[in-house]
């Protein structure tokens, strides 16, 4: 159906997240166990439409598994949303011979890629990476087991503190639209509630749960909340919520930040991008576009890709149950 | 059909793995939810024949969720493989109330429970405990993932030195029977080669696999070991073996050993620890017994405890054939 | 000289930090090596006057030398600071018969005691368990060493993303009256510039500073910044002053806060909070009191605690000097 | 005196250990600071002598501060030990105009460097780069504090499986003629018994000190012992000594092994190395020659390399008695 591929381009794009090199590492080794060439588009869409291509070698990319970040550099890019952007990165794919592009990226990323697919008919495959976990077709995205260990270990060293004064935190975590991180953290940290964006506690249950929880014996305790939770209030004036209506808490926050998207993959993230690389490479060799590589059940499975970008994630129910069970 | 639950006892026996503490919190406090008694066995099936219980209230497992090793001890226990034994057993349980009991190890543990339950009618449910994910009816074994991520940090520290000498290391990793955490760890680490029970690669292979690496420009090289890989040399008397084939390699052993086992437990564990002493409490209390609590395509689910102890896991073939591409 | 010790009690006060359970630790164990007895004081100075106390035996600090935190729980005390409150400490102390306290902590800890010596003639020897390094008599305080692994190991992850989008990151790290840990840190986290009390770069010079560092062709930056910094703006105002001035920057924020107090502490901190509990057990049998240990040019060294409270430690000037080089 | 230097070379050699990696940058951008050229010089005196170099502009040097391992790589060289080896090495170094040489490695290292100023009158200076803190003349080598946080770190580890199991284990770390790794990592986990090469504790004591521990009630016991101790039976023999002669315990080795030398350099090696390669570079620039920068009492100092390879260190004393004490 249609032309043989030779030669496949990779870019990231969006939030980095922590397994985006291992993913081009095994997209570009991919490309050479098949004996076609792989060219590394730097800079995301903005490298794409000013032509900022490196061929890559099997060797480019030794040593680069175990590194946050990603060695594509990443950026966000205006002129790609224009039709002349597009239009450019055509001319600079054709240019240098790329009949394919595999997209690291978020639903921006494959958002982009769907347009420019339908224009100039460019083969195109998409890998999930971003900590967020927010994209329909796969069980996990690369970076959010890591980013889960992060924020466990950093929620670890908080409670430390935490227990030996006695005081209440509250840890605000990335997810302005789903809660994955928080609610997956939170069990993992043993947090004593959590407030994500698909939920709203509403202020009474929080104040009601800490109580319960005060009165249960527990010394410190530990709140975890989702950026785009929806009780009302950041979690600065959760803060003062809590002080005013609870005078005997010494209350805290803690706003993680930016270390959540990188730091090292953990091992699940390396082995998940080593073969969400190889399906990508090896299903546009087969002829296919306009897929996202994921992981259902266990098995690296396609989605179509404007399936993944309109499909939502849901949270998972009985890990809320856990959740709550966890804090009797 | 069952008489009503009303004491739940909780045991870890056999070796011991990261999140074993977060599954005995889970299992405490799910009591505790359901206003039922947990009882602590301490040193598995042998404290189970003295009669070593503490009662254990959802407070008294604070502060454990993040820490290795297990507070209930582990030890092998001679005596439960007698009748007599297990009959002391049957009295202690008897003479305290206890009414069922959550086993947490693997296929020694699952074995022992099941002859226990027929002798004596007694319900249990396991939970799978060890680091080898080598236990059918889940896809990942309590700590499997934690192990992952120790082993991928400490050959990241090898490879540092490793390269900087230009060096070979033949690392030992844990799996007798089973080389899950070998092909696991050793695409996480990006490892050269990798040697396990399931498949025999023959010494001409490994050489010729390391010197392909070594001529595609590769300075240094990781060839990850499973204990039991069926090459039919050990670890060292490979080295001695590469050392005379092949002289220009500087070769050197490491053996991670009994580290593998400890450490505090990944999110993914702890989460997975949360969500399985959850249901095996809720199944005993459904007065259901001789399951196994697993995770089978991201969900909870029960096998039949038998099937659990005779089935056996089978390598992914897909990661073995994603090993073998990313040595490209 | 003074009449024999018998009993010593021991407790943690003001901010916890990484080493004290360690330094705990080894007071108690000395105490048991001279036979003598050793009273854990629950809650520094508060439980000091409610008579918050549990006898500490050799085994009652097993497996904490790792743990952060303090298991002998911190607070301000208020009370303390009043005759009345110090009195009623006074006759807690005689009525179990400890003859001399151990106290960790910082500033605020040693001068609560020195009073108390000053009314009461009561034998106190101090530890210097704070992460900021703010103490005059040593050249590390106890948990000083960990801290700066906590905020390195954070940054090294936030660079990660920073050099994957080009961008600037403002770090606030904890030193409200010293710079000690933003110099060390921001050295050992190679970054740009750094933001401390002891000095004032000023506004132009930052700016000229990231500029430069732009030039010269660096892709992201870390600029470190102490709570304390005198630079005239928090960090969040810096970062918006940075955008109108340097407009082809994306900037961003993190505040590490109260992580940077816990964590497991280094093997340095471990060691040395083994070492100063010793000396501070024996300081006190040899009848002396008033002292603070510390280390000084690699040796436990004893310093007046008034020396302690009044002095001030100096930033290091030729650290300073290499912070700039380190920018070229 | 000297003629000006205008070009430094900077190699790596003999064992690799943490923060080479800062200190070849500081290396770099000192020179970078005082405007002259800096060169690398790969694999050591066997790079010197083929004439691997390579210019190192301060960018080249951007973001490795925080990576273990050398980028120079590191080796042996049999032939830098003849004399026409090291005239070839002169030859080279003239042939490109380099002044002086920086020379981050141990004992041997410096020894060559030695004899070839000697021969040739040329400038070199060193940096003690080892994890074995074995070098006269520097309170701490390059390493050593990262490498005792690695050991600290695994032993924690074995310690979780240790005590779920009431296991004793030998820990063999790095030390084959020192004991400073063992002792402060010993003293640091909080090992029952230390063995190193400064002492010969003897197998009798051995074995009362193992069953003091285990009367005192202790479940777990770590014996931390150095490759070079002198109690005359290596790790495996001294398993099987302890378990036939205390029958009661279940033994198990842990050879740490090469995993010691990589890893990320602490903060405290990262501040090292920054401040070790600005006083290097600065002390060739003053005409000086035949010294090693070292850290004694906390102020970066030189010691004429003659002394520093001749000297030796000694065991801290009143560590070996901390140690002693806190077994009680």
């Amino acid at each position: 159906m249609s032309k043989k591929i030779k030669k496949i381009g990779v870019l990231t794009s969006g939030g980095d997240s922590p397994g985006m090199n291992a993913a081009i590492r095994s997209v570009v080794r991919t490309c050479a166990f098949h004996e076609i060439e792989c060219i590394g588009v730097y800079r995301g869409f903005e490298g794409l439409i000013e032509g900022d291509f490196k061929i890559l070698s099997a060797r480019s990319v030794n040593n680069i598994i175990h590194s946050g970040g990603t060695m594509l550099k990443s950026a966000r890019s205006k002129e790609f949303m224009t039709k002349e952007g597009r239009q450019k990165a055509f001319l600079q794919l054709k240019s240098v011979g790329i009949d394919a592009l595999v997209l690291i990226g978020g639903d921006g990323t494959f958002t982009g890629g769907l347009v420019f697919n339908e224009e100039f008919n460019f083969p195109i495959i998409g890998i999930p990476g971003t900590i967020d976990n927010d994209i329909f077709g796969t069980n996990y995205t690369l970076g959010f087991d890591t980013a889960l260990n992060t924020v466990v270990e950093v929620i670890d060293k908080i409670r430390d503190t935490a227990s030996s004064h006695k005081r209440l935190f509250f840890v605000e975590v990335m997810g302005r639209d789903v809660g994955h991180i928080a609610l997956n953290a939170g069990v993992g940290a043993g947090a004593e509630e959590i407030l994500i964006p698909e939920e709203d506690l509403g202020l009474d249950r929080l104040l009601e749960s800490l109580r319960r929880s005060k009165k249960s014996g527990k010394s410190s305790s530990i709140v975890v909340v989702a950026e785009g939770d929806k009780i009302g209030k950041n979690v600065f004036e959760l803060k003062d919520y809590v002080e005013e209506n609870m005078e005997e808490y010494d209350v805290r926050v803690s706003v993680l930040g930016h270390m959540q998207r990188g730091g090292s993959p953990s091992c699940f993230d390396r082995v998940l991008a080593s073969r969400m690389g190889v399906k990508a490479v090896e299903t546009l060799l087969e002829g296919k576009s306009n897929y996202m590589v994921g992981i259902l059940d266990n098995k690296i499975e396609l989605t179509p890709l404007d399936k993944a970008v309109k499909g939502k994630t849901e949270i998972n129910k009985e890990l809320l149950r856990v959740s709550d069970i966890m804090t009797t």
